[in-house]
């Protein structure tokens, strides 16, 4: 079964040109997803290596010129290579932003005041533009200088302070978590102006930063520790949230892994034949979750994870095996879901990749295009008489 | 300093109008964010405890009958009750969608075909509208029945093999992550499907699921994964990214917690005064990485933080403290942002909340109104005449 594309012209986007002026990964990863929702999208990008990203190797692992990594946020749009302390380059770019529906950039604080592509000085030539910008930490206060970078950021957040047990230390989010959020919020703040702008004509400002958006990520927990005002600490074991009643958390079986979600006492004891747990009424599983996980975690070790599977699964327990990477891409699951696609470079290179998360009227909202080699689309945007 | 707010009626999405029939937390969360951007929400529940969320209480905490977790993800909304199995309220409820623009529900697969409330039907009375659908791994394939829950999907995706240490077992996010990013993702749908509707007069279907999500979420990390298929380990010591190279993590200090980004080791060996990091050529960072962390953590270990950070930060070194909540929370950085604000239900109760992520014409997107008692917007949106 494969599932259905939505073809190019009828996705949302169509017809919008947007200018990506960012670097590395919170602003590319937001014109990623206007480029999959089906808008143009042009990087703008330095003469000399372009976006930092290029040079940005994990894993050992490069897919022509430039990294994996950039493929990865960067496929599906074009490149034009401009100096924007060159006069004639940045002459050039003022006439593409002059009749562009979105730009994006993620300077830091004035940078662009200087060039002279700031909101006020735009908005008088395109009053229609909606202009993005990711920060770090906002533009003002006293972090304004702080380096914008996810690890860093989580860090600041308190974030680090709710994965893993108790005597861990902080134990971060494993990828760049804040970059995708932020880049998430940058799209919704830049789809809501466009609708604005659909009835008013006039575009206008959106600004997101990696500090606010990590906020916003434990909105939960944060409110919940704002209206009590004591710091709240990880399980001994097992935690997976620091405000969650017992059983929720991740428990060893006798050869594997296995998650419960919101589970009552009562049907756990019975289910996992675990007398011990009734000695706990229900109001008592947040606090004295301390003594009830390990309870479980005895319990569930004793047999594997399939035949707990096929005692709780039946009685509608939530619960849920505890899978990696390539036991999940092996079931059938994974596969109807169509996770994956293939990109391809001009030059034929290919890379598998995974597709935008949204269906539109049914449709993946797939693409084959890989990442363009620098300055690829230069001579398509900027005439060559621009750059005299 | 205040920062200035974004007035109701300059929102970008003032005017329109959406209805929330989902349930818990993705779907909700969705459509807080077209509230905190202007729309008008209202949930549509069931008359007998409404959303199941509003008795989901967590560290025992409550703001009225319902817990501050729902007030949480459905603040500003409206409420009103009806039960889909009553052909007077079903009617009435038709017509409320008939002139809505939006519609969110997170029902199980073939839920709302049997009401009549499918994209079909809907679509028929109201062909401008926007039909988002939340589900936990699709409409099709084998896991369509399986609970969409976020520690449950978080579990198969693979996603818990990335925080925490090698030595460990898998460590999920703390946070309801799934459930946000899933909610992001609908809004992006929608508000395209919005912009697209401004142009064509069309609504659609937007599809979501938490799983897609999930792949989309680590789409970095799966992208090196799919075109190396050698399975990651996390590093002995200070995992932050199964990809990334030495130092990129945490490290203990004399007294508290620093991160380190991105740094050459060369700089590291200068600056912590440890030659031994000149035994590592800068390409072997990777490679090596868990030969070169533990010489790093030994060398953290031995002054305090601040110590490091005045060390660190002149010379331009991608680092950071990392702070708890409480601490975070008396920083001039995060007052500058002004991430709080207090919201009051009806009947004046208050609890503060975190803002909305996005600042839009420089202004924040705040809002002072708690979430609804169930049923509090029944009469306004239908007519006792309907209910006969």
């Amino acid at each position: 079964m494969s599932l259905p594309i939505l073809a190019p012209e009828d996705r949302p986007l169509a017809g919008l040109k947007v200018l990506d002026f960012a670097q590395f990964l919170a602003g590319p990863a937001a014109a990623l997803r206007l480029a999959d929702l089906g808008a143009t999208v042009i990087k703008i990008e330095r003469p000399k290596g372009g976006d930092l990203c290029r040079g940005l190797v994990i894993n050992d692992q490069k897919l022509d010129d430039s990294s994996l990594l950039f493929h990865t946020f960067n496929r599906g749009k074009q490149s034009v290579a401009a100096d924007l302390k060159n006069p004639a380059d940045l002459a050039a770019v003022k006439r593409l932003v002059a009749e562009a529906d979105v730009m994006i950039h993620n300077f830091r604080p004035g940078v662009m005041d200087r060039i002279g592509l700031d909101i006020e000085t735009v908005r008088a030539v395109n009053p229609g533009i909606v202009y993005g910008h990711v920060t770090g930490y906002g533009n003002d206060g006293p972090w304004r200088d702080k380096p914008g970078q996810d690890l860093l950021a989580q860090s600041l957040s308190g974030m680090c302070w709710l994965q893993g047990d108790r005597a861990q230390g902080p134990v971060p989010v494993g990828f760049a978590l804040l970059d995708i959020a932020t880049g998430n919020n940058l799209v919704q703040g830049i789809l809501s102006m466009l609708v604005r702008r659909g009835v008013s004509g006039q575009g206008g400002l959106v600004e997101v930063d990696l500090m606010s958006s990590a906020m916003d990520l434990q909105f939960e927990q944060l409110t919940a520790f704002f209206n009590d005002d004591t710091l709240p600490s990880r399980t001994e074991i097992s935690n997976a949230n620091v405000y969650g009643a017992a059983p929720y958390g991740i428990y060893a079986t006798a050869d594997g892994w296995l998650a419960l979600a919101m589970v009552p006492l009562a049907v756990l004891a019975d289910l996992l034949d675990c007398p011990a747990l009734n000695d706990f009424a229900q109001p008592e599983a947040f606090g004295r979750r301390d003594e009830i996980k390990p309870i479980i975690a005895a319990a569930l070790k004793t047999r594997p994870t399939q035949a707990w599977l096929d005692v709780l699964e039946p009685a509608d327990v939530w619960c849920a095996e505890v899978l990696d990477w390539a036991r999940l891409s092996r079931t059938e699951g994974f596969a109807a879901l169509s996770p994956l696609m293939t990109m391809r470079t001009a030059d034929g290179r290919e890379a598998r990749t995974t597709r935008c998360p949204i269906r539109l009227d049914g449709g993946l909202l797939t693409s084959g295009v890989g990442a363009p080699a620098l300055g690829a689309h230069t001579s398509q945007h900027i005439d060559k008489a621009d750059a005299v």
